[in-house]
């Protein structure tokens, strides 16, 4: 079975914009491939170094969202990035093969730079720059056959094939190279109508809102604003509540179009319809994630669990790149 | 007892010059420091990556070099760095501590950098850039008090500490800020005459040399090029065999400069007599160097020996270092 291997930054909760962009597609992925989930927390602490208490405590919190939205712990491997130093080791290694200049051309790269300006100002921390070359450590230490990426982040995974083919041509054939799994990741627009839901304060319905915050935050979300009143025809085309339509009462949408265009539906209405069609979607996820929530213990001794399988693999890995690179001494005679 | 690091590139065999600018200097320390000689492989592979099977061949010659020159491994610890995974998992931390403009503006490092451009050509790796970092993870790892360095190289200290003080500032104060010891590195100039020994074939007396091939050498080295005959007068202040006449018969120094003057000691004459003065300094050393060349299995254990008790330092280091991070998931509830 081929392996396919995601992370996930422990930053924040998740909302629905990663449940339909990513969660919901990782959950899928279990019934064709063995699915290894990284919680990235070294790489989260890139640009939140300062905040490592926050890190620490979306450890959890990213847990409870990724087990409650369909990852089932005991077919795949769930683990922390930090409790594999594997993972720094072949980072270092691999700093050897690409150099600053190819890091800086990279284009998710200098987006990335571009939208952190604030934290770093005119030049960014040593570790933020390498964020490809650990990524390629994070890629290779588990042997994973695929990498599931938005299409954005295609030159990202072609870092990593990079730094895997130069690695292999200097020692022989010794890392996988990776493919890439591209997801539909067509993006959820935020409540306010911004390109990206999480993006500022209320415009996000997160996976652990309680349905009371969830209607709340519809009520406030925007619409048509041409349509001023009821009996004003609106247009869902440009209405963020019709979007969400499509994703929590898809069977309805063409009947809730019709209804809009004529002026038949109220905007009040329509959003109450959204609340009650989005907690029903979201409940029963958010019932596992209540379950969850009340063992932390057990949700820790799962994420151990899926760390010592994960590292059981890194470890060999690992053997395999410094026998490769002559750096073996344990293994006998210097 | 205060702790002294240092560090070893195993790129090749040592010669006199590292002996009086290095060696026989940290056997000194052993009186005063707990001393800890670390043989840096990772650091070597930065610009060596591409010869992977050097560097490990100069792990064992270059241990052998560093006891037969008086370290003495019952009380101090001589150790191999890829063995010592903490040290990459400290320099990934330290990584997010440091501007990559910061790094680049670092005199030690811009120095190396216009040396290697034969290695690197336009844009060195990452992994060079980052060499700095990687040597503030070397020296804290272990919790040294002191670093004993060249004045050249206090820049390159400075960014350890800048670091150590910034990761204090963040998380709390964990890291202990080393202080330089500056070394006498007057250096030893080749026999060639060129500033640096070692740079080219020939210019320099390797400690695993021969008697008859230290002689040989010798006999090639530059004396003052305008005395051309016996009986002409020289000039020992522009002579190379005088200045090494001053590293291995220091007593006879003072009549050889009036015989030399004087136009009474021919070159062929003098050079013999410091063939013999350097076979005589060395043989000692080569006689140790020879009996652990004869026990490869000793001297492995003595690395292996040393480098579990640098381990054991370090894992205490990262153990404190993951809980001002908060990422001590092992030790209890999240």
């Amino acid at each position: 079975m081929r392996r396919v291997l995601t992370g996930i930054r422990p930053t924040g909760h998740l909302h629905v914009g990663h449940y339909f962009g990513m969660l919901r597609q990782t959950a899928e992925l279990q019934d064709h491939f063995e699915t290894f989930v990284m919680i990235a927390d070294v790489q989260a602490l890139t640009d939140n170094f300062h905040q490592p208490q926050k890190v620490r405590a979306m450890v959890l919190e990213v847990a409870y969202d990724v087990i409650a939205s369909g990852l089932d712990p005991r077919r795949s491997t769930l683990f922390i990035q930090s409790l594999i130093p594997e993972i720094a080791e072949l980072t270092v290694f691999y700093g050897n093969l690409v150099t600053v200049a190819r890091l800086q051309q990279n284009p998710t790269v200098k987006t990335e730079i571009a939208q952190k300006r604030a934290l770093f100002g005119d030049s960014v921390t040593y570790g933020f720059l390498g964020y490809p070359v650990s990524q390629a450590a994070d890629i290779t230490a588990f042997d994973a056959d695929l990498v599931p990426v938005g299409d954005d982040q295609l030159p990202q995974l072609e870092q990593t094939r990079e730094i895997v083919r130069r690695f292999n041509r200097i020692y022989g054939p010794t890392l996988k190279e990776p493919q890439a799994r591209v997801l539909d990741t067509a993006r959820v627009r935020g409540l306010d109508g911004d390109a990206k839901m999480g993006k500022s304060l209320g415009n996000a319905l997160f996976l652990c809102d309680p349905p009371e915050q969830t209607a709340r935050k519809v009520a406030g979300a925007l619409t048509d604003p041409q349509k001023q009143r009821l009996g004003d025809p609106g247009r869902p085309e440009v209405c963020t509540v019709f979007e969400y339509h499509g994703l929590f009462s898809r069977e309805k949408l063409a009947s809730i179009a019709t209804e809009c265009r004529s002026g038949a539906r109220g905007c009040v209405a329509c959003k109450r319809e959204l609340a009650g069609g989005a907690n029903a979607f979201l409940g029963p996820l958010r019932a596992r994630r209540a379950e969850l929530e009340a063992r932390p213990g057990e949700v820790l001794e799962i994420l151990m669990e899926g760390t010592r399988k994960a590292r059981a693999v890194a470890r060999g890995v690992l053997a395999r790149v410094k026998e490769r690179m002559h750096l073996d001494y344990l293994g006998g005679a210097a």
